[in-house]
């Protein structure tokens, strides 16, 4: 498990302005809302966040992967203010430190080097996103949902015998992978039936063995 | 037309080490290849370059944007070396400017509001990508190959009655928009046949007012 000790290692290194202290930890249930306070930037240390943009009825989400390098949430904003309404939700259970905004302001300003690094973390996440759109981009609608099921699941927190429930309703599926809700249902029918996957009630449930069947090679 | 005091004035305003001198302009012309010097680093003042990255056979356009705000060529390259062949290819005449990687470098370490401006400069760029891809998911492949089309494009530069040439290859638009060959042949012959654009000895070619057409509302 990572600690607070590893975050001062790797990312708040040289800064002394600063001790354990000025954050505030708290771990997130699984399906979880992570409520942003406005006063606050958060560092994720364990488990994964999806972030959601609410725009025009889409629901556009950005960042399901497991958040390596202590991913900053509500840093990017800082810099880029967005119009969309954005919500973060733990897809697994998550550890999350936050730290007063102006704290963290001040700090970005009298040191260059931990500025920079904040920077290139942000240089870091936006390529990921590239990427990860990139990839698939090529990718059937199938493989597509695949590749959903696989990124939103960190399989190493799964028992062997262990049943995961994929939360996200089938229209948030096809928001996120670019395509309509009704090829999302014939793909989901289509895994089900070849026991990649269980249907219950409705939801997309399945096992360790059958998640490492959704890995995608990309 | 964008100058060289622009570039000063938006890009580096603030920096006293450098002036006009350690640059080295220069005009490429369209279709033609940037050849990059391993030594400098460019800022694209006019035009649109395509960046072409070489991978398993694969020619992922990445940036064809008109890049506005002085995108600079080779900068990101610095923080994160690709193992991928990269080339650079003007899709309009070009007007860029070369600054030797040692100063660059130089400029970086003793100016940290430069080096903060280089960095948010990735930011967006990375981000612009993001979005590029975002957008083009849920596009049919028709609706791709217009996009491709639309953007490859800069039809200010277009006389009302000129024809403009797309040079890449239908295997590269396919590559570039993730969909497979095939498709890229229906989807053109489909956009011939409304007049969206003609086919002249296999190539794409269309006039200003076709170009209008093939804006993808996205």
């Amino acid at each position: 498990m990572l600690s607070i000790n590893h975050l001062f290692n790797e990312f708040f290194y040289g800064v002394t302005e600063i001790d354990e202290s000025s954050f505030t930890p708290f771990n997130i249930g699984r399906n979880d809302n992570l409520l942003i306070d406005e006063g606050f930037v958060y560092f994720l240390l364990e488990g994964t966040i999806a972030e959601y943009r609410h725009a025009h009825h889409q629901h556009q989400v950005i960042n399901v992967y497991r958040m390596h390098h202590f991913d900053q949430i509500g840093v990017y904003e800082l810099f880029y203010p967005s119009q969309n309404k954005i919500s973060y939700k733990a897809i697994t259970e998550c550890l999350v430190y936050a730290l007063a905004k102006d704290l963290f302001m001040e700090l970005m300003q009298k040191n260059h080097e931990f500025h920079q690094r904040v920077l290139i973390n942000l240089i870091n996440r936006q390529s990921f996103i590239a990427q990860h759109y990139i990839d698939l981009i090529s990718l059937s609608v199938k493989e597509r949902v695949k590749h959903f099921i696989s990124f939103t699941i960190d399989s190493r927190y799964l028992e062997q015998h262990e049943q995961f429930v994929v939360a996200d309703s089938h229209q948030v599926m096809a928001d996120t992978l670019g395509c309509n809700i009704r090829s999302v249902h014939r793909a989901l029918k289509s895994l089900a039936k070849e026991n990649t996957i269980d249907i219950v009630n409705g939801k997309v449930t399945i096992s360790k063995i059958q998640h490492q069947k959704c890995a995608v090679a990309l």
